[in-house]
């Protein structure tokens, strides 16, 4: 049987590629600390469960394509904090942020176009684009330079006449990497002098630590038909297994081109839109108090690799996750037998291998990103079990 | 700014393209009887609402891309009802059925590619083939014949060298035409015969009217490696607010396939799941109480259809709708006229107006689909509703 080229140049996601090998590991009683996954452990608040408990309509019914109306008042009103004044015409409720990138990308991109993204990127981001008959267009970054990217002569080398979009991560996943105001704005001077798209996937927003609050590329004025923002609650506030997010544009016309999308799928869960919309009724201190823990686990991890031989990674300021280059041949082959040869006092650990996080070929071999969203003692043992794990590893 | 080719081939769907006139119509007072969407108003079972609320884990995770294991065994438990015997590995937990579909024709098609599908056709079919760069073939067909397409030489005459699937919906949606064990064994010989994937969507499966059980196209032996079937829960149990369905075939590369458009968007929501997984555990009556019902409201709207002068229309076998063919100039120029200049009393309706039904063009202007998802004194007083503004109409 024949299958699409698209999906052939599609891979499994490094996050998941490991899943089943871990699923028999756990089965032979092995503990595994994941930090594959950007799946945080603290608890979803209780408004969620409260609405979702006191739902009482008989019927469960499709909710409207572009997103519950309490849903959709919620984000405006969450964004109208941020100094960002929205109408519901302006926003799509999606299924996970994931849905809206989805979206935004088959609006937008066509077989042979180009989408220039700072590299190392979010994985999906490259299967979302090959789906599409699209190709990724790295600019390439590194750790001694922070991973930054936001430089006029990088960035216009990468466009070219087939370039439609650029697309950023801003906190980066996976390098944590924070882009100030300046380097916000000149993205959105490229974008524009180029007639390109510039898509902010936004969805670390409250994951900051230096200080300073992140800026949405919606606060800039006079870029209103370029900026795609995507949202999501699942980082926000733990609540990876609603599947709620949203698309966020003041182009009416990526709208209207994006409601077809919706209108295909029929709608978002409904139940989970309405409890989501009662997240945002969050007190102050909600992402102080997260940031903060978070910020801890950060510099535990960071402590714990710092102690590694060989490990070299930079403080990542945003976003929960630390890119590291690993003294090991192959980090895909050294998760493998992590999870079937090694064990310390049955203690093992999972990580998202580095090579899908490229486009450019060959890079990303020896590193790995790792999620800091499980407490602290168990970061600080994660990391003494990489330790030992890389040791022995290497002297096989 | 440049918008991709594939989602100016899309259009808004039929059946929510008037949801914002409708909203200003219900604003204005109005009561709409909604025939528009098969959205049914049977209670969705406790069994679904004791789960939601018996939910009781902290963290609201990601569920595994493949979907949740109770949600599989479920599924694979009913399908063992049916005489279908699965594993775990031969079907993926869906965002609704229209995920699956999604999935399905990503994976199998490409710029340039042809689908053969019976028309009328469900017409997010279009948008969803259009996404992936490929066009639909269709079988034409008519309410004479009982909208039936199952022929050799009809559907040999639409296979040609850039043919990849052939897709059917049955029970049929918008036909309400079912097709028999041979006919269905004559699709899957073609398919095999010449080297295509048949996905068969069979979200209606327990809504057929004429006795006796559904064939599967699962239940065929020597075809394993061409069959998908498309699922959800969202007709068999009255929940289509929940967004969980299916993609279920025998084919392991085409699994492996789709298992990279999963892991791209990370999960199906969690809660739902699980609560669609109860759901399964139904008892032996409902079924046959269910289509007690739909079959009687069939009857209610066919006898309404029948007293309209004009009308041509044929008895659905199956599922709920009903194409009828009105004698109005265009079926879009009257719902907007339904909902913008017309009442009865107070009273108006919606219906899916036809022509997105169908790929030839021209065809279905005069036609609509609509669904007897309402109690009988309602589609009652609904189809007296839509003799009068028929006459007002022609009168203006």
């Amino acid at each position: 049987m024949k299958f699409s080229s698209k999906i052939e140049r599609c891979s499994l996601s490094p996050m998941r590629k490991f899943a089943a090998v871990a699923e028999r590991a756990d089965e032979r009683g092995l503990h595994i600390f994941r930090l594959n996954i950007g799946q945080p452990d603290l608890p979803t608040p209780d408004s969620f469960w409260e609405r979702l408990r006191n739902f009482h309509q008989p019927v469960l019914s499709y909710s409207p394509s572009n997103g519950l109306p309490e849903y959709l008042d919620a984000v405006i009103h969450y964004y109208h904090g941020l100094g960002v004044d929205l109408s519901r015409e302006q926003l799509l409720g999606t299924t996970g942020g994931s849905e809206a990138l989805q979206m935004a990308l088959s609006a937008i991109l066509d077989e042979g176009d180009e989408i220039v993204i700072p590299e190392p990127f979010y994985p999906n981001y490259a299967t979302m684009t090959n789906l599409t008959g699209a190709r990724v267009r790295p600019i390439t970054t590194c750790p001694e330079e922070g991973y930054r990217y936001a430089e006029r002569e990088r960035v216009e080398a990468c466009i070219n006449e087939h370039t439609r979009a650029i697309m950023i991560t801003n906190p980066g996943n996976p390098t944590g990497c924070v882009i100030n105001r300046e380097e916000l704005k000149l993205m959105l001077d490229i974008a524009k002098e180029h007639g390109l798209f510039l898509i902010c996937d936004e969805v670390y927003r409250e994951f900051v630590y230096n200080g300073e609050r992140l800026m949405s590329a919606l606060q800039f004025e006079g870029y209103e038909d370029k900026v795609i923002v995507i949202d999501s609650v699942s980082k926000r506030f733990s609540a990876c297994g609603a599947r709620v997010g949203a698309l966020i544009s003041r182009n009416r016309e990526l709208l209207a081109h994006c409601l077809k999308w919706s209108q295909m799928r029929l709608s978002s869960p409904t139940v989970d839109q309405l409890a989501a919309a009662s997240l945002y009724s969050f007190s102050k201190s909600y992402f102080d108090d997260m940031r903060e823990e978070y910020m801890a686990r950060r510099d535990t991890m960071i402590r714990g690799l710092r102690k590694i031989p060989g490990v070299v990674c930079e403080v990542p300021q945003g976003a929960f996750y630390v890119m590291a280059a690993l003294p090991v041949d192959d980090a895909e082959k050294f998760q493998q037998w992590l999870l079937t040869e090694f064990d310390d006092h049955g203690d093992t650990l999972m990580f998202a291998a580095g090579r899908a996080f490229y486009a450019t070929p060959g890079k990303g071999v020896n590193e790995v990103r790792m999620a800091y969203v499980l407490e602290r003692e168990k970061l600080e043992r994660a990391m003494e079990v990489l330790a030992i794990a890389i040791q022995k590893y290497n002297a096989r």
